[in-house]
């Protein structure tokens, strides 16, 4: 078997090894990328984009409804049909083939198939076999995680694949676990129709969130019609003869639907490329440091979802790009995760979110205090977001004066989240974010308020 | 005729106005508000407010075409009279009361008449005299300037006051003056039906803007109908019986209409309160240091328009803030506006900028450098803004290698801009940004673009 020498092996070709194999080629390097799925991965077809498409024309419709001149607009109800066909077109109906020519363009080998280690920077692929000269970087993702109920194997569920990529609604749809992709679906779904009842064991969706956000989302959903159950643990599951799903509660209460969509967690496909070959113990989320390599290796690397650090496509993408300037020679180190990832949770109202909660600040052992505002306590919210419910918070490092967490809850609050990203990146002190006027009439007048309230 | 004291008196109760009477209560002074119109000002009667009320369904519904699934749920035009009831909501058909309380949970003593000096701390209003203990601040704003053409008073024209509250859409509206005003009202009656012509002296519209976005607003408001009418001088404006307008060109040709708006800028309202009694030279903007005092004053203090330091309600407010700070005998200096404060044109594109343009930037001897892309190029413009065109841009100062200037130009990017202006006020150095990662997918990833496309 001939041998194909590469001065970089990317294996997965989603976000993060796209733009790492596309990186490491800007800077001169040959670079293989492996994939045996779909060039653009999880996020391209099974997750971000198809749930956006899904989500948004209600949202917008939503929007509409708040402002008087364009409400009366509207007629009837949203057609389900149109909308899965434009998610269709946004997932380009599972055909990677709009991915190739960025590729192409930075002259990425793309070579198709599974890998799997036969040593020390060797792979084979196929017949295959390849060699790195200088790296390997392990970009293989998650999937879904099925907790130990009974029967749930054998009852067919939806995970976030066949959520995102139904070809019809489902007429009642259970949902199992009230994460991001628990409550974006649930949003998504009832707003083509579903009756939705979503299953969360915690007493709260969005446990890692700030609480007023679990509560503002819950309020959310269920003015959408959505029936939910937390602290509630699901037992068993089955699917009768006549493709109904049951699910069983602690306590003994039987829900009943059409489809049931398990959103629990992820697990990372690290134990599916043979890492043992080269060293290293598979299984579980691969460890890595700041420059994103494994256990202390000099050529393994291991970015994105893989490693557990941040499982969000942007930070998949950022170790993306620190992984392929290390490679490169430069001096570079991932800081932004550690701080706590920016992330949008694209329900009605979204959570816009950056670094810490208060509780976790707390439990990091920082002096902070919180200030929060109501989101359209401003002019701007006159015209978008209108009377709307939701809160901003600010969770303030009291010893540096510094943001270290913020959380924006209100309809389309998802661009106004890049301004706090900086300002916690940054760790750009108060009085400084005091001169940074916002603009009148928009509602990043509620930074205004905040800092207002802190008592600047 | 008895003096009535108090600690600070502030005449103008516009944004600027209300704000720093607002926190000179608030920081425990006796305060003395002086309105003769209506308090809120300019700004929530006759400009920001209830021009975006004009402007935002149209604006709405534009966003709603441009989305599958959406769009097909629109029918019919806009009905003009809904949005003109919904303009007057805004303005609360022009009853200040609604402002009311807020003054008055601080305290802040509303004098309602015409205020004119009398000395120096000294004015009377109306029969009453008033002595300020520690300061007065002169926050009178501006009203529209006329230019000297031939006719046009008797030709009764509108100026932003009559544009943003009309109460019937013109047939035939013509616009002297490419401005925020002109283009935003251009805009807005061309959305609600009318028959707009824009005539503007300069070569381009929004002429202090990157040329870009003078270009890319002129193609949106052509794309609604609007004529636009660049390096064209008026030279005669009439009005006949009938009630039509004409207004003559530079080399004879004559443009007729309903309605003439006259928005060519501004003059300060400084010669009305007879400041030369408090031995200051009254007419023009009146010249004010960084803690916003008049000439060097230790009493005499000018917010807002009437300072000309930068026309905006939001800086006028910031402002306010600053002298307000000062007054109550803070270290305060205003350095926000200095750098080029931050704006939103809210067209169909909008305009977001911050900070200079790189033509100001050069102007100014930075050795800058500016790197441009699609506002639309990422993925979060699937959803939002999808297919419109607009660029994005940020001005680099290579010296530095901070963000002087930043200009996004895009449907909605209004939300946008805060981040920029954090990054210009904070001068945060761009190898900070590039590890504050945008959220995918939101369109906040123009800004990891801009930056790939720096160079990092």
């Amino acid at each position: 078997m001939a041998e194909r020498e590469f001065d970089a092996i990317v294996i997965g070709a989603g976000p993060a090894g796209e733009v790492c194999a596309g990186r490491l080629a800007d800077g001169g390097l040959e670079v293989a990328l492996v994939e045996q799925e779909l060039v653009g991965g999880e996020c391209s077809y099974y997750a971000c984009m198809p749930s956006k498409a899904l989500l948004r024309p209600a949202e917008l419709l939503a929007e509409v409804q708040r402002v008087p001149g364009a409400r009366e607009m509207i007629s009837g109800e949203l057609d389900p049909d149109v909308v899965l066909r434009r998610r269709d077109e946004v997932i380009h109906d599972r055909d990677d083939a709009s991915q190739l020519p960025w590729l192409e363009a930075r002259g990425v080998g793309l070579i198709r198939g599974h890998a799997s280690f036969s040593g020390e920077r060797t792979l084979t692929v196929g017949r295959e076999a390849l060699r790195a000269r200088r790296a390997v970087v392990v970009a293989t993702g998650t999937a879904a995680a099925f907790p130990p109920i009974e029967g749930l194997a054998e009852a067919r569920p939806w995970t976030n694949r066949e959520a995102t990529t139904a070809k019809r609604v489902p007429s009642r749809l259970l949902i199992l676990g009230g994460g991001v992709v628990g409550v974006e679906m649930a949003q998504a779904w009832s707003s083509l129709g579903s009756s939705v009842t979503l299953v969360e064991a915690e007493d709260r969706l969005l446990a890692g969130e700030e609480p007023f956000a679990s509560e503002q989302v819950a309020a959310g959903l269920g003015r959408g019609g959505v029936e939910i159950r937390t602290g509630a643990r699901a037992t068993a599951a089955s699917r009768g003869q006549g493709g109904q799903v049951s699910l069983g509660l602690d306590g003994g209460e039987e829900l009943r639907g059409d489809e049931l969509l398990v959103a629990v967690g992820r697990r990372p496909r690290s134990d599916e490329i043979g890492l043992e070959a080269a060293g290293v113990a598979a299984g579980g989320y691969l460890e890595v440091d700041d420059q994103l390599r494994v256990g202390g290796s000099q050529w393994l690397y291991a970015i994105g979802d893989v490693n557990g650090r941040a499982l969000l496509t942007h930070m998949g993408k950022y170790q993306g790009r620190i992984a392929a300037d290390h490679i490169l020679g430069r001096d570079v180190a991932a800081t932004c995760d550690k701080l706590g990832s920016p992330r949008v949770v694209f329900t009605e109202p979204q959570v816009a979110a950056v670094g810490r909660t208060l509780a976790a600040a707390g439990e990091d052992g920082l002096d902070v205090r919180a200030v929060d505002v109501e989101t359209a306590a401003n002019a701007g919210a006159s015209f978008v977001g209108r009377n709307a419910p939701g809160t901003s918070r600010l969770v303030v490092d009291e010893d540096h004066r510094v943001i270290v967490g913020a959380t924006f809850v209100g309809p389309e609050v998802a661009e106004s989240l890049h301004a706090a990203t900086i300002a916690v990146t940054a760790a750009i002190p108060l009085e400084q974010l005091w001169h940074a006027v916002p603009t009148f009439p928009t509602r990043s007048e509620l930074w205004l308020r905040l800092l207002e309230e802190y008592g600047l």
